[in-house]
């Protein structure tokens, strides 16, 4: 029999993916938490099957046998909510910036605001499984990583750690969103007027999702140019990062360096040496696609997901799986 | 009265934009230049104003009263029609990679191909006015440049020129192009359903524009990693520019440097520091708008054209303007 | 020297039209009047040329001395300033729908509200010129028509003044829009990531503007299907209209009478029979272009226009040019 | 164990969308059969798992142990290949327009070509399930309906059924598709450049689906007027359909007709009166999703599809699942 599990936010286009996901899930049952004023439904064709609707509150919650929940929320959404579902001995699994960064000092320089759940933060597992999948299964508070760090630190990690990386020269990282990463709510840089035949940077040297990206794979923030530029497309993101060398090496070492951190992963893949990576190749589906080419010392790696899977809902649910004892490709291939 | 000038590969989008340019030119006439397998036209409503077409052939270009002659025609073609437009007495304004490199070794080096026409290479003049402008009004064979090199040359040249660029740690040009910049011969590639909703990047490290870029910005191979990715756009480029400054530097510094560098140009824009462009804002215009964000010793600048104007059709006007001796900007504002 | 004429709702995609077109007019310079709320700027390059804005009352607007004044404005925002405009002795030319349907009972049956400036309405002149030219230069109160009336209109009222259209078997105007029509205000409705790849019917059999089809073509409310449709493009109107003749005819048979009806009309073009237009063709300028087909009894029309131009802005100054005097395609060749 | 199944054509739109279909099935494997020029492949993951390939010759195909052919090709291509491999005792799955109409005659009408399979043809069984399931099973050659015919017939043969319909008056189908329609062969016409930010008709009243609508609905060819046209994004047809209703109606009891008609029916959804479905709402599945409205006696009613799936890859596995006696559904929901 289903599992019911929760989510808040089902209306933004991460709480969307979740939805669809979690219905093709054989283990699992999507049910939607109402809060405040979700937005209205458009129409819908007669006789859909209706999904179970519960009120957003920790005893509803409990009483409707829901052990999990997802928060497709912002910060400060999720920031209110997460202590009282924790206190009620739910699991949270939030997809929100609220509890990665790991201490109030750090998410108050980066997001500008206080946070006040400190502890909460410190408890908080940042699930991003190909790195630290022992600590996932336990966590009662799992943090969901953003959709740019999870691209960019898949592809970097592995080579800082294996000192390919000229540290000092410092290493670059160009990333380009599809719109759907801005959110759901309209606003004037989402209209489709603007975005159409455009393409900006929006976010320069700046970004929120840095800090995420130091923690992962070791660089410090002097090291590390990050501009994040909005695509006219729906789903996915590009990044396309430079470095120079530390020793001599080929693309081929590159593609070897990720072929041995990510043997046996079953959502990291990469290709040959000189070729790369599409949007088309990764959009719906839960993977991250890499790719690499060397001329001289100059190394240029191009990491590819869809961000509103493995860089939010599909990630959510393989963190999911982990925690409710899953296979933790189940429902995502 | 008109001057006829002529378009030689009419029907593809650097022809095609040229003839809009030059149709609202209050001093010269397009006129057709008719060379082999044109492609068909589509339908055109009845009455519209016929242009005049004349055989591409020295002999009937000349009694047509033409002075100058728009090569807008791949490299191989170019290379074929110039010897004999130039001996005929004609002026050639060569939009293709023809002419760029300076040497036959240099050519053949990044163009995979023998030239042979070595002393007409040798006297080109490279047609970045707000570089060069001194040598465009005498040129018999003006080589128009490139559009990926026109947008990252008047980023870098004047602040390399200044100093302002650790050149050691290198300089990183992620450069994204709107589709009209493949040409209009279907492909695989150019198929609206291959580019609609993805991104990709088509040359990484190897683009045959690199070595324009550096004879432009005085950069060395080995400080320059440039790569090149298309956008589901119809026309537009966008280049971050990533560099370490190798002095304590602001952007209103490098915002400075620009103003200073471009001062009473007509087709340069500088933004405010930490502002940056978008395509949008250079659609359809011959501008180049520059931007500029500093963090510590990490500097970043963004650098926007319409590929078919500046980086094509506009750029060779502007050129033409030069060479037939009109203002500058006639037909460009 | 040139002419100051007034804009309301310059930030508006009408607003930001007419600025462009009225910046490249010879005779007249546009002035921004600012009026409560208006949508926050975005990033401009330094140096670029300052707009003159002036607060939006007829005091400081008469005291510019601007005599004439274009509302892109929703129609409550028009039916509220116009009475003191046209009271001060001010021109106006409106470009929403406050002022289109003749009478307040018609008005209130299609716009759901309130008129309450019956007089005015009564003696605003419907600013078709093709239609109604001889009315246009002694306007005090211009009602610019709507983009999908434009379009229709053109399409069928020479038709149906020829007798050439079976009414009893019914017309149909199936309509599809660019998004740009539906306004700049942020919404769901215009999201980028809920339009593109998407295609819909938003208004059927119950357009606002199809009392203007009705108006301007002569059919009867029961003879005439309207469905207005939304393309994931930025600007661009086109409409396929169905009839049965009511008499044997062919496509040349309409394509003569489109080219009698509209002999002389510098905006209106015409295909040859089996030939038809599409956005592209339009874009960007003040054009109609119709095209035609028949089988058997069976005809088929298509009309397009550009939403902003032709449907909107492009037409405003055809009708500003009529009423302060200028060439009637000033500012729109 | 999965029973192996050919795809002809599998670098096309409809047998890339066969491929991803088949491969999430549970019954049954894909088998590539290779033939002549098909296209090159683009680059993919490092160990994707292979797909097996076969010769496209009917004795390898038997000796593989496949008991069913999908052609996904041109219909001429189809015409070449079905005889032998019907011979050899394969059950065939044609996508193509080859065998859909019947006669030669009707063939040559619509197609401009000779035929020369009537035998064949005559056999043929039309696979539009909803209306002609009984015969599937048993067929040896499926005709696999045209993407507009199922849309347009799916709507309009209940209600012509039904006698709602005045056909005197006459039916008006104006049907837009999605570029992946055009094939994935390039051409200009398919060009990101030519499609994006543009909207045509590229067949009014003469496309050769219309003789399938006409079968399927019992319309009589003067009684239906249907339009092809582009729309610019890659999957998905949506069709306005007009009528007049030849007795008192509401668009309740056009719902009602549908529900009536298509109870049970797995792929088939209603939406409520008034409502109307949009591409988003279909994309991806083998729904057609069916909307109306009436005001006096002129209706409308919208049909919705993804043209690869319902319109060809989707409705092929379905008529698949019926001769090879698996649930109708499997691999679709």
């Amino acid at each position: 029999m289903a599992i019911p599990v929760g989510i808040v936010g089902f209306r933004g286009y991460s709480g969307l993916e979740l939805q669809r996901i979690l219905e093709r899930h054989p283990h699992v049952e999507p049910v939607l938490l109402e809060h405040r004023h979700d937005a209205a439904e458009g129409a819908r064709p007669r006789g859909a099957r209706p999904v179970r609707r519960v009120n957003c509150a920790p005893g509803p919650i409990v009483e409707a046998g829901i052990p999990l929940v997802f928060l497709a929320t912002p910060q400060e959404v999720s920031l209110e909510l997460t202590p009282a579902l924790i206190e009620a001995g739910l699991k949270v699994v939030d997809l929100s910036g609220a509890f990665r960064l790991r201490t109030e000092e750090n998410y108050t320089r980066w997001y500008k605001e206080p946070h006040g759940q400190g502890a909460l933060m410190a408890e908080a597992v940042y699930g991003l499984p190909e790195f630290y999948r022992d600590k996932v299964p336990a966590a009662r508070l799992l943090s969901n990583p953003g959709c740019y760090p999870t691209a960019a630190s898949l592809a970097l990690r592995p080579l800082v750690a294996a000192g390919l990386v000229d540290r000092q020269a410092g290493v670059v990282c160009d990333a380009k969103s599809g719109v759907s990463g801005a959110g759901r709510k309209p606003s004037l840089r989402t209209h489709f007027c603007e975005v159409s035949e455009n393409f900006l940077a929006y976010s320069v040297l700046e970004h929120r999702h840095v800090p995420e990206v130091l923690m992962n794979s070791g660089l410090r923030e002097a090291e590390f140019s990050f501009t994040a530029q909005l695509i006219p497309i729906h789903r996915g993101i590009l990044e396309t990062i430079y470095f120079r060398l530390s020793r001599p090496a080929s693309a081929a070492d590159i593609v070897a360096c990720y072929e041995s951190a990510y043997s046996g992963e079953p959502f990291v893949r990469v290709y040959d040496p000189g070729k790369f990576p599409d949007v088309h190749g990764v959009a719906r589906t839960n993977f991250c696609d890499l790719g690499a080419s060397v001329s001289g010392n100059r190394a240029v790696v191009v990491s590819v997901i869809d961000n509103l899977v493995k860089g939010a809902a599909g990630q959510a649910v393989q963190n999911m799986n982990l925690m409710l004892g899953f296979a933790e490709t189940e429902g995502l291939l």
